[in-house]
């Protein structure tokens, strides 16, 4: 495991916009509070979204589309820095109205009603890099 | 995204009661312990639970049961105040025998063994109240 | 709820190998590190998996295999002392290709590339000792 220490920084409790699109709500938060690492859990509920599932051998993401209302069930993610600015990657497990569950890395989903807890945290930079043996932009440490 | 900034407050590690019922036993404890606003999680098992799904165009809460025994494979959920009072809210994700999987808003579920990590939020109230749009109570940021 | 307060101890940032395993390289990791208490979450994908569900009367785990390819899309865990020496307990929930999910207590995972945020938790030893009622190792509170 290579590892790094960090402090932590701002706790954050948000509420997303109706209607807004949840990845990029968080993308755009933590680039206005200057958040450059940090980690997070969402709850609450999206009216559609988009999941992906990366091909290990293919080294590329397949899209599952979501059409509907779910509840957000869970959704853990962490931001780090991409090409210079602020990345968030998350992945979420969304349940209809049965309580029957589809996940997978987070694409985009467009928020109903969702609260955010967002841990900043502070130390050396946290950098994606490409990684040439699993084809996924993962962290230099 | 509104939001409010939070300083961190008490890590508390707690082990629910067997038998006891799994949110009543959260809320029990924070008010016990005065806690006003926190994040958890919650792993473990159950004998049986409630969960619900929020149909966005009716407003109104439609109840899964789920009777026998289950994993609690993933529960995070926050604390904040609800008509004066402290209010527990989590989602929960459940799995079977063949590991399938049913998910929801967590309504009740009668704990056979469970584990609590739960950090405390200090700073502005963070108190929920209704909201026109959603029908949910929302928190005021 | 039996319960112990904790202070907050380093906040850890790590990066799995490709092609470990993934319960031990957590518990080679705290080791490491000499963190006796913690709490952690893990996004990521893996070549495969054991996970098990608690059978609540025969008081045994029933495992359940998984080949092939799935997203974590939740991993939640905790680090605590069983029989004197650091022990990780974490439920994980991994989605196919087609967003479909399986979960469980986990056994051992095979990581295709995995992320680790840990929380080191500074207080009262946490230990598990053999709990009579449900057959597992509980925390003495």
């Amino acid at each position: 495991m290579r590892s790094a220490e960090y402090r932590p920084g701002r706790k954050l409790i948000g509420r997303f916009e109706h209607d807004s699109e949840l990845l990029k709500s968080v993308t755009d938060f933590v680039k206005e509070k200057g958040i450059k690492a940090g980690v997070f859990s969402i709850l609450g509920a999206v009216k559609g979204a988009i999941i992906a599932y990366y091909d290990q051998t293919k080294h590329e993401y397949r899209e599952v589309q979501l059409d509907g209302p779910r509840e957000i069930v869970s959704c853990t993610g962490n931001i780090s820095l991409k090409n210079g600015t602020q990345f968030a990657h998350a992945h979420i497990v969304l349940a209809d109205e049965h309580g029957n569950v589809k996940a997978g890395h987070l694409i985009r989903a467009k928020v109903f009603a969702a609260e955010l807890h967002l841990q900043e945290l502070l130390g050396p930079e946290l950098v994606r890099k490409h990684d040439e043996l699993t084809g996924l932009s993962l962290w230099e440490l």
